[in-house]
Formats: C-alpha cells, structure tokens, sequence
C-alpha cells in the first residue's frame, strides 16, 4: 500500500515548528507494511489543500493528512475536505458530548468555537479523540482513504494507535517490509562505509543498506520487502551478525536503542549505580538518562555544579586545583567525578568540564574544548575533546561522548 | 521570490529522521522575503529525484534541495542534478584540496569515497563547505534557481549563511514579509482565542494571525506583506501592544524567546540568582536553562535528587516528611526547594517532585501528578498539576510549568 502524508498549516513553510509527526505516522505505518512514498506541507489556503488533496488521492492508496482542525480562525480542513468529498457538516453527537464533559470537568465555560469542532462532513466515519476535542475522520473515496487528524502531536498519535493502524493492519496482509537498524558511536560516517565495504558488497541484492549520520549516533540500517515475514527477518539477521563481528566495540545497540538506553541496559544488568557531576553540559546527561523509564533502579541523581563555587563546596574539589589548573581541565573533571561518586555513594560517576560557548574561551582554551571524566571502581580515566563552535551542538556531543565512556567501561565488564 | 523545499532520503520517509533542516530553512529565507510555499520529502530513488526536481523546477523560482550528497552508495543526488542540467561530472580542485586537508589535519587516511564527494557538475557554481566534505551546489536554468546541499544540519547551515542566503538576498529586493510572534503561557487555545476574539475582529485584514500551540507555549503569529518594512512592523506592533493589555501576565516573550530565557533576562535584569533541585524533571529545567548563552551568570547549578538519599542528604529534607507524606507531597518538595536555595546560597529556587510515568503510582498519587515549588526571599509556593499518561511530555510541561512560576515571581519584582 502507497501513502503520502499532507501536513497543512503556514507555521512548518515558516518554519516555526518542525514537522515531527510526520516522522512518528510514517514509523508507525512502515512497521504495517504501509510504505510512505511522500510527505508534503502546504499552507492552510483553501485552494491550495483543495488541489493537494486530490491530487494526491489520484495518485496514492491512503493520504493521512494532519493540521487544520484547530478551534480558530485559521483552520479550515474540514471545511474543504466537505467540499472534496461533496459532503455537508453535521454535529457528531458523541464529539460534542465529549468536548462538553472536557469543559464540565475542568470547571471552564463550553465556547461557541469548541462546540463547532464537534461539526464534521456527514460522510465520513469519525475517529473518536479521547485526548482532545477534534475528532479524526476516516473517508473513502473509489479506491483510496483520505484520514484527517489533529496536528497537535498527542491527539494525533492516540487516534493513530487507536483506530488508523488496526484498521490499515487489517485491510492488507500481502507485503512486509522489515527494517533493521544498528546503532554505532564512534567512528565518523566514511571510516564506517570503509571498514563495511566488504559486507556491503556482498550484502543479498534483497536487502537494502542506508547510513544515518546524526550527533548522537551513526546508524547503519538494512531494509528489506517480500512476502515472508520470518524469512526476511532471518536472513536480514545474518548480516546483523556479521557486521558485529567487524566492529564489535563501535555498535551500542538496535533500532530506537539510545546510548542512554545501552547504559542503563548494563547497569541494571550489573546492579550498579550511577551518579553525574555536569558542568558544561548543564544537566543534559541528566536529562537523556531520565527519560528512560525505570532509570530511577540506578541513576541516584547528580549535581549541575555551574559554578566553581558550588564544584568546591558541594563536589569537595580543591579549590587549588581550580586555580592552578582552571575549571576546565583533566585535574577537575576527574576531582568532580570522583567527588560525587563518594558523595553520592555509586559504583560509578560522570563528570563534565568544559568551555560551551559561544563565550568563555581563554588563551589555550578555545570553545569546544571538554574534558570528560568516568570514575569507576577500579580508577577514574579522563579525556579531552574538541567538538565545534555551536553551543547546542557541543552540550550534545559532549553528553553523548561521556555516556559512550561509561558505557565502554561498562561492556568490560562481561568479559 | 516562490520557493520550494525538496528533501531526499529514505530515513525521513520511514520516519527514522525528523525533518528539522526544513524548519530551519523555511524560517530564514521568510526573513529575506523569499515565501516557502511547499515542502516536500521523497526517497533517494533516481526517478523520483528526477521528476520532482523538474516539475519544481517549473513551478517555483527557487528550489532548494537537500541530502544524497553523502559518501555512501545510498547517495546519488549529484548525479541525477548532473543528468537534469545537462552537464558531467568534474573534480574541484579547492574541494579536494579541503578535503585532502581534513583528513591530513585529523591524521586519517583519505578513502576513495571521500574523494569522490569533490566531484560536482561541470555547469553549477560551487559552494564551499568549510563544516565538511560534501560541497553545496547552486544551479540556473531559465528564470530558476536550484541550490543543493548536504543533509547534516550544521553543514547545510554554514552553506545557506555564508552563500545562499547573501546571494539570495542580493537578488531581490521588492516585497517584505514581516512575522511576529507573540509567545504565551498558561491559557489553553480555545481560552486564548476567546479572549482575543475582538481583538483578532478589529484587526485590519493586512496582517493575518495564526494560533500555534504547543507543550511548552502557544503562540500567536502576526504575519503581514508589503513594500514598506518600517510601515508594516509599525502595524503589527500597534495589534501587539493592544493585546499586551488584553492579556498581560500570559505573555512572557517573543519570537524566539523561551521560558527559559525569560526567566533568565529577569534574574540578570534584578541580579538574582538561582537554583534548582529536580527529582521527576530529573535534569531538565537544569538543561532548559543551560541551553542559553550566559546562563552562568544567574544559574550557579542545581541537584538532581533522583533518590530519597540525595533528598535527605544533600537537600536536608527531613526523612520524616518522606515518611509522612511520601517523595511526592507538597511538603516534600518545599522542603527540596528550601534546601537547595539555603545550601546554594542563591535568591530564588525551583523544586519538583512527582510520578513522570508510565510506572510508579500509587493510591490516591496517579501518573502525572506532580508538585512545583518555587523558594523566595518572601517565601515559598507550591503548588500540584495533574498532568498526562505519557512520560515525555509530563516532564517536559511540569519543567516550563515551574520555569513560568519561578517567571510570575520575577515578574511582580518590576512592580
């Protein structure tokens, strides 16, 4: 089944927000077989959703469109798509009792605009929204389904897992496409397609091979479409397995595996326990490790120390060493990590030192430089690096590259 | 100046990679006056390149292609771009010479693919990429413009800051488009609108308004185009001053202010400082704050108090309270707030405590409950929001929930 997803609304062509459901919807419908062959956003002119609409119906089985269906002014999806499918708007009995029973429980007055969102073309089958008050609708037309949703990413994603996925999942069970993807840390995108040259050359004409640079991985993923689910998965394994024996210490893990997610995997297999020392990267470890839930069974917590003040006082480093070796330097990122891995009582700790930017760089010490401290039970080890001039850039490179040297710590472990 | 926006790779397809380039490069040529009026994502199949580049070719006076210039065999966008114009393939010799330099410089061996990423059609006119090794390429063919770069983020933004944007603004200088953006906090969107129902009726029909909500503010869009610039941002800032008096204490900033940042040019505007002791927001209000250059001259640092130990030990939460009332209470978090603000020495703090999800309830304290507290020279407030079931966004809205009350306290500084 081929599918385009139309994203309407002037604040992506403005670029005030990135468009991230279209990733999310097309994820999702892959893993049913549903392959996305385009995505679009369009403004929310009339016209202009008018002629995508159906140009896109003509040429796809499905078009999940999303935006459009807010309470105000500017949205006018439901409008057109009454116009495209010759259809008149009705109230949805059900929505409207719904959208009431949000404001009674919230103790808010009911609007005259939150009640229209309860109209929809009389055609289609309506997608009921349990997390908001505009409603998915589902229409046929000839042969292809148009789905129009919220864009607000929550509402979106519910009616998707509730009603659009189980409904495609059971209109087609022809053709699978299974992906694989392999997470590596390391090495740069070039050195990797050099050291997978050889597997790449003898990779099965059936199985596809794509490289995905980003700061906090390089991923290498294997895709592949047929008829046989286990067979694919199985033969697309065999490569899995090969490659790993090539660069064993550079792969941190699988599809939506994180290096935070690996971390944890380890820690918890071990029952050790982790505390972090951040300065320059201001409690984005922090952050990355806590979103994985059930991370509470071994990150105890840390300390942003900011300021030297707070790296003394409450780290126990030496203020000597601050002034004899400055903030930013292998004697205090190591005093740090080993300061809170005593304070805080874990098997291991992070530290973090180093010069964001755009401002603080001093003679010998440009933006970019860090240094990064892992302390561990049987030593501290430290290393410096030199990232970029971009101030977000550097706090996630440098977060993901001290998580990296924990996790490199950690994988001796099993040896 | 029309234009479009052409994304090739299959990641963004399968939903393996958001699309944050588009956004970004929308937003800076709407500064320039160059209007996006499409984005479109395809996969790096030569057919679909070929087509899409042509039939945009046609339609838009400027098409700006990014992605398939990588070192990979997935990647083949300079090869098609070469068959579309017309032209073959040559070495650049300054590309090569940069690219020779990059690996001499990081003592690597140079690999054949890297090489090759210095071949550029003969008929386009290079642009330099100084962030890496894949050049940008700027075409003409008729009355069009088409501009092709790499897809990593910080490569394609060197090349569109140093080159195209320049080139591009030298070429046209008739219409404006002129955005402003009033960002608020606090009110859902329905309530906003209703509010500023007649305020949005009075507005002359120059200027357009959009609503542009989101988890961490909604934002109300001012956007009107001529040919006088002056003129029209006088029109627009008379409709903001307006609703500044319509609703006051929900809007804390513009464009692209953040909580964060608002919050920051208040401590720096009265010399405060702050601190932080996070427990379910686990790091991120820490790295909310870090994220802005000069940060360190109001944040001297925070705890992150994932445990009970590091409440009690390190906070000076008394372990009765825990006891008594559990981790998430509002005693509790007082408790946490008024404990770091004394051992940090600082003016204000933040402290938060709850239950992020999707385990970790208990009767009567469900997901997404959680407590705020906000420390001050005249005391302490807190107070409790049930929030969602989903892990990401709870700690997300409770970390711009306690920045916007730490905000509303910096705010009744002024008067």
């Amino acid at each position: 089944m081929n599918a385009a997803i139309l994203t309407i609304g002037t604040e992506i062509l403005i670029g005030q927000v990135i468009d991230t459901n279209s990733a999310w919807m097309a994820n999702e419908l892959n893993q049913i077989g549903v392959s996305i062959q385009t995505i679009i956003s369009i403004s929310d002119s009339g016209d202009e959703i008018k002629s995508t609409v159906e140009q896109l119906l003509n040429k796809y089985d499905l078009v999940l469109v999303t935006g459009g269906l807010g309470p105000t002014s500017d949205d006018i999806t439901t409008q057109i798509l009454c116009e495209v499918f010759n259809s008149k708007l009705v109230f949805h009995e059900l929505t409207l009792q719904h959208i009431e029973s949000i404001f009674a429980k919230r103790n808010l007055p009911l609007t005259e605009l939150n009640r229209n969102q309860a109209l929809v073309p009389e055609c289609c089958e309506v997608l009921f929204n349990s997390n908001g008050t505009a409603p998915g609708m589902w229409f046929t037309k000839n042969c292809s389904i148009l789905v129009a949703m919220p864009g607000v990413p929550f509402e979106m994603k519910g009616i998707m897992e509730q009603y659009v996925i189980p409904k495609l999942a059971a209109l087609r069970k022809d053709s699978v496409i299974v992906h694989k993807t392999i997470q590596t840390f390391g090495l740069p995108e070039s050195f990797l397609a050099q050291k997978l040259e050889e597997w790449e050359r003898d990779m099965p004409s059936s199985i596809s091979i794509a490289y995905l640079p980003s700061p906090i991985s390089i991923r290498v993923r294997l895709s592949s479409v047929g008829t046989n689910k286990v067979e694919i998965e199985k033969a697309i394994d065999q490569q899995v397995q090969k490659l790993l024996t090539i660069i064993p210490n550079y792969v941190f893990g699988f599809d939506d595996d994180s290096l935070a997610s690996a971390v944890g995997v380890l820690l918890n297999k071990y029952g050790k326990s982790l505390s972090l020392a951040e300065s320059c990267t201001g409690g984005t470890i922090s952050q990355l490790i806590t979103q994985i839930s059930g991370s509470s069974a071994y990150y105890k917590g840390g300390v942003v120390a900011y300021s030297n003040e707070i790296k003394v006082n409450f780290l126990n480093v030496d203020n000597a060493l601050i002034i004899e070796h400055g903030a930013v330097s292998q004697q205090v990122v190591e005093a740090m990590a080993n300061g809170v891995r005593a304070k805080f009582k874990t098997d291991y700790s992070i530290a973090t030192s180093g010069i964001a930017g755009p401002t603080g760089a001093t003679p010998g010490k440009p933006v970019g430089l860090v240094w990064i401290a892992v302390s561990t039970p049987e030593g501290t080890i430290s290393k410096s690096f030199a990232f970029s001039n971009d101030r977000e850039r550097n706090i996630l490179r440098s977060s993901v590259t001290a998580l990296n040297m924990l996790r490199l710590e950690l994988v001796i472990l099993t040896k």
